[in-house]
């Protein structure tokens, strides 16, 4: 399926298991997803990828953990990364979501690709309200 | 700039002039943006796409209004629409997005674009755990 | 504006000439856009586009001249290119394109971007009645 | 495969009958695809959804039934939804579109491609004669 | 799997064995990848489709193989196509990419999509130093 | 023109001043472009940005810097980020790349894109040949 071939045993890299210890640690959960697993091949890029979801997703800040799932979500959605939409919808059930917000969000979504379009065909020139600086 | 010549006297129309108006009750504001006084080069195109905005973003619903206009930001990003980047993030400020939370949101979308290449570079293949049907 | 400075006289160049001639009579028109006046920095890069613009676009063929614009205008639109959007908008116009048409294009556009977020967010699962081989 | 489950029964709700029964009637077929057994798991986004594809898609007017599915198809391409470019080819060929057609809408999506990225590497300003307000 | 039926035995064709010759000939290798089974499906376009892959990537040119390889994989990644990042990071691979430089390659490409959302979603003006014409 | 106001005096952070100082002196330059001017509404965005620009575009390894930039200036073109077109196309000039280079790489992601295309719109299947785990 991939481009490349995951390590059969990652974490007999001391880089690899202090990252997935890291993973389990932070999640509250053994389990380890392919993401990681596959980037494995490469402990640097491991370690700095999962410093950054870590830091970004997994530490309190000004916005709530359910709503940076559904950010995560539509960016998924918009970039057409099939295994990320799976991962962060997984994700945000687990923080919550319900079938009517998964709902709603994908309307959201929906509206904003059809009305980003439209804008994108007139090309509609921006208000001077709009501009900041 | 656009590639219509927006209507001169919109409101000449009776069915602008109602659109219009519902856009100014609904929002508590005089002010008309750019996209609707370019969508009003066809009636029925406004009229559909206003009902829609309307619906999805004006109406209580299982989503706040402030993590909607996230969604819609972010999806306008992704679709790089830069006329729908400026009027979501003056409609999301709006509603009381911060300066924290708005750097916060780039660095979502800026981690989840990154992610997203990488998954979509080393083609991980989806877990089992997260198919539902 | 650009990434590169056009020849301040491009016709100088007789490749460049030769392919400037070739739009004038192709298209009837003295009016050459900036497309190929920016292009004319690669005489090469020039000659194999307007070859293959020609024969795509400009012979006659299984789809009729002003479908092929308002392919071409849903390609640039989706691809975020502005330019191209302003150019195949302007020739499906001067191909007849009506505004009744053009909104109902855009129309066109704005929902099929919305299904497809749908069917993306969604990961629906290809039916086997679509599948050819 | 997909995020969400769809309904097992999904004809057990009268609104989801009434909406597969619209399909049947429209299409005259007994073929529902798979986008709405899965649309089905949200009522109200399943009957707003096929609203609106039955308005824009399935209702006579200015652009005939074949660009349509045309355009529905570059869109779908550009997109990167693999589910629509499935349905809308199938869609397509239903509606008479013949193999040269469909290498030729190939070959127009793929120059279009091309120079949409030729236009943003250059970033070649849009020329004034396209501009209309 | 696909949206049309490759033919079955496409050597048949005198103008498609002839592409696939050349594709053995320039390859030096027996092994004719889908892409060009599946664009037999229409003679023409199979020739204008290899014709512009040898020139481009099979030419001695100002850019070494093994870079145009990694930018046809940057572009296959952003485009969103799973066929085309396969295929180009085989090709990659066999012209010398070591893992540590795949590695690098897709931290570039990250990066990038990063910085990417972040300007749009600022919309930093250009600085005047960066326009040339 | 941008969706926040830059700071007016930038550097009174000594969060700031600190990055533009790096800046100019891994660039070896007085010159802070606008993406750096912009980033500093929010000093923690511009620290954590700068970093992994300074740590994977100014550091030697395993892909040469002009291949780097090239490899940029391809994802910014498919991500329709106009200011990183400019900048990284400045970047790369910079480093050496000559017109006939940039010409060059402008070919291959055109043709990437188109091939791109070609091969969602058919869903060529991936050979087995290219999968690696």
């Amino acid at each position: 399926m991939s481009t490349i071939a995951p390590p059969a045993n990652p974490e007999a890299d001391p880089r690899v298991k202090a990252v997935f210890d890291d993973i389990r640690a932070t999640r509250r959960t053994d389990f380890i997803n392919n993401m990681w697993r596959y980037l494995a091949f490469d402990p640097t890029l491991l370690e700095q990828t999962w410093a950054e979801v870590k830091r970004v997703m997994a530490t309190p800040s000004a916005i709530d953990p359910l709503t940076k799932e559904m950010v995560y979500i539509t960016a998924s959605i918009l970039n057409g990364c099939s295994y990320c939409v799976h991962s962060h919808t997984a994700a945000a059930t687990a923080k919550g979501m319900t079938a009517a917000q998964h709902a709603e969000l994908l309307s959201i979504i929906a509206l904003a690709a059809k009305t980003n379009q439209l804008a994108t065909g007139l090309q509609v020139p921006v208000d001077a309200a709009f501009e900041r600086g």
